[in-house]
């Protein structure tokens, strides 16, 4: 058997064929620009973008797998976070792999999705190697569909629970916790799933998970988009999708740890990191819809989450 | 003669006035939202905001005064800064006023304008106060017109000439160090005056000094909004201006020390806070303008920041 680390290599790299073949297929028109790089350190990755298309005004699939030293900052960062690490003579050999995606369609009915999966491996002074993966999927509609939001949690939901049934709750009030936007009160999405810093019970059953998790992708998501992209909107639904679009840009910019991270890392590649952005964003001072608005409706499910699946 | 604090609450109002007037004047079909709200631990503020104008996209003007006692994580910022403070069981009566504001003109050969004039007082545990002002005003063209450069630099230049001819050179180059995109490499504009923590030679003075430049805010950049207001501009300009617009947003969330303060601090004004972004924004993965075009040429100064005035 392989070992795990090439193993998780190869799951990364068809999950970014997977999702991208599928957004191709509903977009035909539409092409992805293609660019790899090196980072100088050691690695590189592989970004899939496609811009401005029919179906989708923005959608990006990385991956990258990278290695090298953790620097002073990385492990510093890691330690507050509780882990703790032996270096030799301050070096930590470090490997870490992943795949993220923002897909953000066109039309306002077809909510924007977000993805990632990583591996995280650190080798400290005596040799042992500490390791954990981290990851997600969550959703983030312009307006409420609840039979799209149960079909997308369902099907989350039975990604965790084919290996333990503990999982998808902790890890959906986790999604929940996690995506929330401080200053307004509200999460970004209805949510889905996220975790990190999982090691545990052992490094192949979290991989098993986290495959099912990454194989969840395409069945929770390119439904929703196939059974909206055609519908009609108005102008109104435009501008509401822009105003949320405003939302999606604070809670990268200010709350998304890997974002900020990225950012902050020298050396990382920015325009890989900002593609989670969307193509255009908007804020209207002071913009409250209506009461039993569609927009209200939206905003009453982001202030206070609900259970989608049980 | 009044105390300092009422004269400078004076000059906050008369400045958000002053700007209102004039910004007003230059586009009168639009009409100002003007709230006022209150803070429950104490003092408030008044938010003049213009909306999808003719001229303008969006212009804020706020004021705000406030006074209780400083939170804790308040304080530690302030000490990360170099200020000593005595606390009496913790507690540290403050006081603090200011005037903002950000101007998004419609047409991309109108530049934005920032301008920001406050002051800090703080009582500690022995009954001695320690204040400060801090404030600035700086622009950020989409297109450079060196003309304009050198007019909205030489207006400050000379308002802060008045005073001391050492505060222009150096507040120029805090600016410039400021306003810095640092994951872009580039400034947000081509800056103007920035200056914080300024507490010498004398309360009255640094008052003085500080009224000069918010008297210069209207002169520096009215003439330039008349000067370009109806210039005409193509569809390539109007996108290149919402890319900048992009970079604008990401200034603001990522770095700037008011915006990151506001959203941290409970019971501000999250309106009023982000008011400052525009209402619209746009991200491209990968753009990058052609050599020797005229959006190369504004990149440039931006990543390189010249002298406008000598």
């Amino acid at each position: 058997r392989r070992e795990l680390r090439s193993r998780m290599e190869l799951l990364i790299m068809e999950t970014q064929a997977e999702v991208c073949r599928a957004l191709a297929a509903l977009d035909p028109g539409a092409s992805f620009a293609v660019d790899s790089w090196e980072r100088k350190e050691g690695g590189g990755g592989i970004s899939c973008v496609l811009q401005d298309g029919e179906v989708f005004e923005k959608a990006g699939v990385n991956v990258s797998v990278v290695s090298g030293l953790l620097s002073e900052e990385a492990a510093r960062q890691m330690r507050s976070r509780g882990k703790s690490l032996k270096a030799k003579d301050g070096k930590l050999p470090f490997c870490a792999m992943g795949v993220s995606s923002v897909i953000h369609p066109k039309n306002p009915h077809v909510p924007t999705m977000h993805f990632n999966y990583r591996y995280f491996e650190i080798e400290e002074a005596d040799g042992t190697k500490q390791w954990w993966f981290g990851g997600g999927t969550d959703l983030t509609p312009t307006y409420l569909n609840e039979e799209d939001a149960v079909h997308f949690h369902k099907t989350l939901k039975e990604a965790c629970d084919k290996h333990d049934l503990k999982l998808y709750p902790k890890y959906k009030k986790w999604c929940d916790d996690y995506f929330y936007i401080k200053h307004r009160g509200e999460r970004r999405g209805i949510g889905g799933i996220f975790f990190d810093d999982m090691d545990s019970p052992s490094k192949e059953e979290v991989f098993q998970f986290v495959k099912s998790c990454a194989k969840a992708v395409v069945p929770c998501y390119i439904p929703i988009v196939k059974k909206h992209c055609h519908d009609s909107f108005t102008p109104e639904e435009k501008l509401w999708q822009q105003l949320r679009r405003g939302r999606y840009v604070e809670f990268n910019l200010v709350y998304d740890r890997g974002t900020k991270f990225g950012l902050l890392t020298p050396g990382s590649r920015i325009e890989s990191i900002l593609m989670s952005l969307p193509l255009t964003a908007r804020w209207e001072y002071m913009h409250n819809p209506p009461e039993s608005s569609k927009e209200a409706e939206i905003l009453e499910v982001l202030r206070n989450p609900k259970d989608w699946v049980h």
